[in-house]
């Protein structure tokens, strides 16, 4: 069975007071439309169509980034999520299989939860609505069963019965049904209620009017959180990150401090890395097993080999690939950059578009200069070389295999392997002139001029 | 209605443990002190009398650079309550409207709290008490109020009745009275009692004796909050903090990790700002909407304008004034500086007492050497220059617009715009020296030299 | 009366999924084995015996880093903890006094408890158990005690009746009892049991048969903490870490926010010091009164004198010693390295094997460059001594007193007192080459080069 997501990402987000459409807004350093959009591919799906609205441009870009093959279809006016259902049924022409309705504000529900509405329908029922058993369920859609177990009806929180309203189990608004069935009903939803708009919900009625089955497959709360403000925002990015320490904790991962380290959603860490307070991982990166990443460092994008250590205060960007048992020490950058096996950058120095040898030694203070103002360019530094300390190296430029730089040298020509480099004025201890200099000075501060 | 404020800061604060008389511990980034007198302030009071005692020329000094023209007295002894307010009826002499008491450890007072005092006044009431309905009550004084409201008496803890002990409406000790009617009352106060201190809360009392009317206002128990111990001032700055956050969110800013941001008492954040983990504000920062902190940042005394990028590990000082879209990176300290629109500053830098033209690119590791020992001089670099990596800039110089100064450079003298300045000693290459420098070293080692 | 003690740290704690064994695995910066052990020493024990098996080298050597006494036999198998404690009859052979048996990985137990164990055994009981009542004691050992409060029988938790189970006083498995007779009853322990082990708890059955008395002793469950995963070693840490905190701020300490602050095990900090968010200690700190620590700072073996000023970003390492009244600020590192009184190192520097005298200036970018890639050398800065910006100091090499070094120089040679040293390239302004240079890098561009 084919299976196309439908994924709601039009509304605007008021109560998020911004300017950037809401699904845009990060989760775990990925939009939150890129969540439910990976439970969708996790589960298989074939199809991927998104609803945009609000900010369209900039959610398809967002969109596409993470699926090149998601259809984005607009959504001018939004009138309902019935209605944002129906916008999808050209993009859907021609499928045959089922659709499930997610919503990019929604980045918790789970591809297993999915996989288990899957398995509803294909033991018969025409809809399957996700429901969860809410710890309060005031403000909630209820799901009405019978005594059989099927969906009879949803009924909103302002239109229950008091009997209805003890109800605990709830709508989430996931939907899973045969997607010409879910366009046919979504057809037929009417917009006469106070609101004017078109719900998604209706197509329960219509379904049991047609005498179709429904059925509710269950899910814990947590997967159905959704994000309206910027504080459901950061409640969401706390249940992420309790969830990924857990995980991490679990793998063989010491945290010496959980609560104080972030990950993002696709952080791989190896077993028997240990990781201090104070360390934030943005997206894609990898730490290989027995990796030491010590306080306030700052990664993204960089893969860190086994036995490496890492800060603290160390930024790893993107392209940086540290070797094994390397060490990158602190207030080091390194940017676009392999750093071969053993070798040693512990200090101050920012190492961008080069390649540093197994074994070498970058010392304190040493700068690849990289950039001319227009162009990038690269420094390479061959296996065993010394840079001395407070070294500029003036890409682009080569210090081949142990070759050695002097303390202090602007490296502007290639060294050649074994050759002694320096580059330095000679130095001059003019006699008593500090003492004078300073003496002046102090005079000069006494009569109040600056 | 002409407004003053006494505000009690005589106490010694025992439990502090501390030489620091207790009303100058900071709470976010102010002393104590400063939080009620910026609630009186904010009420519009034309008076502001501070009561000092403990380390009263400290608090003195603190008090004034708050509010210039605040009047302190000393309240030689501390004798209590009552005797503290006495000690400032010279500094009121004259002053003809409403005293309100506050207390310089009680830092959470909210201005609309003491309008709604002014305003209980206003509707015919002599004293006006503060109150508050305690979570538990036990230790506080009890608010006796007759059947139409008004207050009867106050009741200490320890000679309340049962009935009375169930009573959790408390006295907060705010206060607000004529002024003239305050000091005739607080001198009537007599001490005896267990301690033989003359305590303000007498006055309720007192004031029944001679048929004035006594009225209570109420407020939030976590108004009332005092700090006695620092365990008290980690608790107050949490309360500050969890605030701030959510005022934040609201207002539109994203905090991935709201109980990782520390704001100061005055920090001004606009809409669409996001904050990453690990960032600590101190007083008089601003930050203009769409601007992002990255992780790490320490950030005082500065101006961030809209849509620039700072951080991660950005350490801005007072005096930095940060332009639309510019860029602070990592391990970048700039201090009394203006950094122009969209230029940057990406890493390991130091830019104090300078100015960074529009579009200008400072590279890795320059440093402006702004001090020589006596005095600070200006560093002042041109629209669209360009800064070599690992320059030091010798202040007082100027790079002219367009300047572009080599890597490694010292630059001692002002380039002209678009000239190319440039100090670097000569690269001599040593053949074989640095293979042969190494052998004779490792050989040394081996031999047990060091 | 001599004490010995026992200490079971064999276990494989499989739970961790690590390949280090379990005691060695970090609290608050020191391998679990030695928290257990420390309390041992505090008691003033006479004797160390340290009961090992997974990983016995790596747990030996551990074992003996703390205590270079200790003994360390080795369980070659598991077969429970009578069967451990049976392995250390050889060592403590001739041994008279008592022993008491702790285990590596249950760091709280406090010296304090152990001292009324031994008090209890004094008092006449010949096996002395350690309890405490559990919050819920499913699964744990019941302690079974007379109408006299003597210790009849310890039940395990399956072996219960509905009655025991009630029971809430438990068994920590913390035992004292004179050396021989512990011996002798571990000795006559079977193993007639499901899982064919031999169980310490079962002397005291033997005990009791043999009319010997045994007394229990109870401490706060927390003390029984019991480390068997990561998530319960970040349990424990978040212990220490709160029970640290508040004995700080008790001891006239200001952690603005507490639970960002991370200690050792043996910080020590005094009365008056602040201490700003997101710091970490790790061993071997001291923080003398009225000191500053700012944000992001990151301390280990180093001590900080009065009134010094340290961070933000400041990273101390081992050999660190800060004079009164110093400054320490961002992104400097110093290692092995004394800084005089009132001396200051701002910005950016590497101080590393090096002195640097009393009211010395160290400027912006500083870097001692220390290692030749074999040996580390020493750098002397004399008292008064100013290093421009952006300087390397070659070692070995001294600036004596009120030596002064010009920004941007390589230092190689000495440089008398009162002194000014400069090595410096002559600077050179090519007229309009930089613009030049800039259009032709521009125009490559516009062609599509990179």
């Amino acid at each position: 069975m084919s299976t196309a997501i439908i994924l709601l990402a039009a509304g605007q987000g008021t109560r998020m007071n911004s300017d950037l459409p809401k699904v845009l807004h990060r989760l775990a350093g990925a939009p939150l439309l890129h969540h439910a959009m990976r439970s969708g591919a996790a589960l298989g799906a074939e199809r991927m169509v998104v609803v945009t609205g609000h900010g369209s441009e900039a959610v398809r870009k967002a969109a596409q980034a993470q699926d090149e093959d998601a259809v984005c279809v607009v959504q001018e006016e939004q009138l309902g999520t019935a209605h944002a259902v129906a916008q999808a049924r050209d993009a859907l022409a021609g499928f045959e299989g089922d659709a499930i309705v997610l919503y990019g504000d929604t980045p918790f529900v789970r591809p297993e939860t999915l996989e288990a509405m899957q398995e509803a329908r294909a033991s018969g029922a025409a809809v399957v609505v996700l429901g969860f058993v809410a710890g309060d369920p005031a403000g909630y859609g209820r799901l009405i069963l019978d005594a059989g177990g099927a969906l009879q009806a949803i009924v909103e929180h302002k239109d229950a019965t008091e009997a209805q309203q003890a109800i605990r189990l709830c709508n989430s608004g996931v939907v899973c049904a045969d997607a010409a069935t879910l366009f046919d009903l979504v057809a037929a939803v009417g917009n006469a209620n106070a609101k004017g708009e078109y719900y998604l919900t209706d197509i329960v009625g219509l379904a049991r009017a047609r005498d179709l089955t429904c059925a509710v497959v269950t899910c814990d709360e947590a997967e159905t959180m959704g994000v309206n403000s910027r504080q459901d925002l950061a409640r969401a990015e706390a249940v992420f990150q309790a969830r990924a320490r857990a995980e991490a904790l679990e793998n063989g991962v010491t945290l010496t401090a959980p609560e104080t380290v972030f990950f993002a959603f696709d952080t791989v860490v190896g077993r028997d890395v240990t990781i201090a307070p104070f360390v934030t991982f943005g997206p894609d990166v990898t730490v290989e097993s027995g990796a030491e990443i010590r306080a306030f460092c700052h990664l993204e994008g960089c893969h860190i080999s086994e036995g490496a250590q890492i800060g603290p205060y160390a930024r790893l960007r993107p392209g940086a690939e540290i070797g094994e048992d390397a060490r990158i020490g602190n207030f080091v950058e390194v940017k676009a950059a392999q750093v071969g096996r053993g070798a040693k950058v512990n200090h101050l120095s920012y190492v961008g578009d080069a390649s540093v040898g197994e074994g070498a030694n970058i010392g304190a203070g040493t700068i690849t200069c990289n950039y001319d103002g227009v162009f990038k360019h690269r420094t390479v530094i061959g296996d065993g070389a010394f840079i001395g300390s407070n070294t500029a190296l003036v890409a682009p430029v080569t210090v081949h295999a142990g070759g050695y730089v002097g303390s202090g040298s602007v490296v502007t020509m290639d060294v050649p392997s074994g050759d002694l480099a320096i580059s330095r004025a000679r130095q001059v201890n003019k006699a008593g002139l500090g003492a004078r200099m300073m003496a002046r000075l102090k005079a000069l501060k006494a009569k109040g001029r600056d």
